[in-house]
């Protein structure tokens, strides 16, 4: 794969990363380390709460998204971190058994006026279900290296 | 603990949780799994980077901190997950050795109109670190259940 920098994306462009599959023992470790809600480490917990049974943490989500996304190598070379997320939204309970992908657009880019070695790029990102329903959406500011 | 439920929260209520410190390993273990870039896993290439250091992943740091707000026990009684998060900064890269702490705010409540077990509260929250200076900062929604 070409290494692609700051220069190198338009606005509009798109991406897709491959899957990964959601399991329960994935859930629980997890959220017992980092969100230890009963309705993501209590099977009989959760059953009785309002999603009905075992959901993932929305941050287990999140991190398993973005992972896909990075493993696309589309940001390998020229990415130097975020200094932001906007309207985050959780839109459905993800449960053992679901299958997670990531699709992602350039919706905006802007070169820094301080700093020649980079520019900002605004980053729409839709966390998806193997039926193709959106999981997760944000839009992310992608500090993101020009070629020098 | 007195287990709090919506109507026990006040607009304006403050909560501090206690202290995690950052550790290398930590970090590296993190990033490998869910954000495995340069500047996150290989302390030589940090070096070389915009960091200038090994610095954790933002969604460890987000994960930590939101860890440390679910061992207050505030919202143990009455969570029932969030529908999304707004305005998530990250404002200073985290560490090794960086020892964070939580403090967040009831900013707004709004009894659900169409499920009367519920409401939603925004949340304020900012992850600190042992200067007191803000390294995340976010707004919360979050479904929280009412005494019933």
């Amino acid at each position: 794969m070409t290494d692609r920098y700051f220069d190198d994306f338009q606005v509009g462009d798109r991406f897709v990363s491959r899957g990964i599959t959601v399991t329960e023992s994935g859930i629980v470790d997890f959220a017992m380390r980092y969100d230890p809600q009963p309705f993501h480490i209590d099977v009989v917990a959760a059953k009785e709460s309002n999603y009905g049974g075992l959901i993932a943490s929305g941050f287990h989500t999140l991190t398993l998204g973005f992972r896909m996304v990075l493993e696309t190598g589309v940001f390998r070379a020229c990415s130097m971190g975020s200094p932001g997320f906007d309207e985050l939204r959780w839109l459905r309970p993800v449960r053992p058994g679901t299958t997670l992908h990531t699709e992602f657009e350039i919706v905006e880019k802007t070169p820094s006026r301080s700093k020649p070695d980079r520019g900002i790029m605004r980053v729409k990102f839709c966390i998806k279900n193997e039926a193709g329903e959106d999981v997760i959406t944000f839009t992310s500011m992608h500090l993101t290296k020009r070629k020098v």
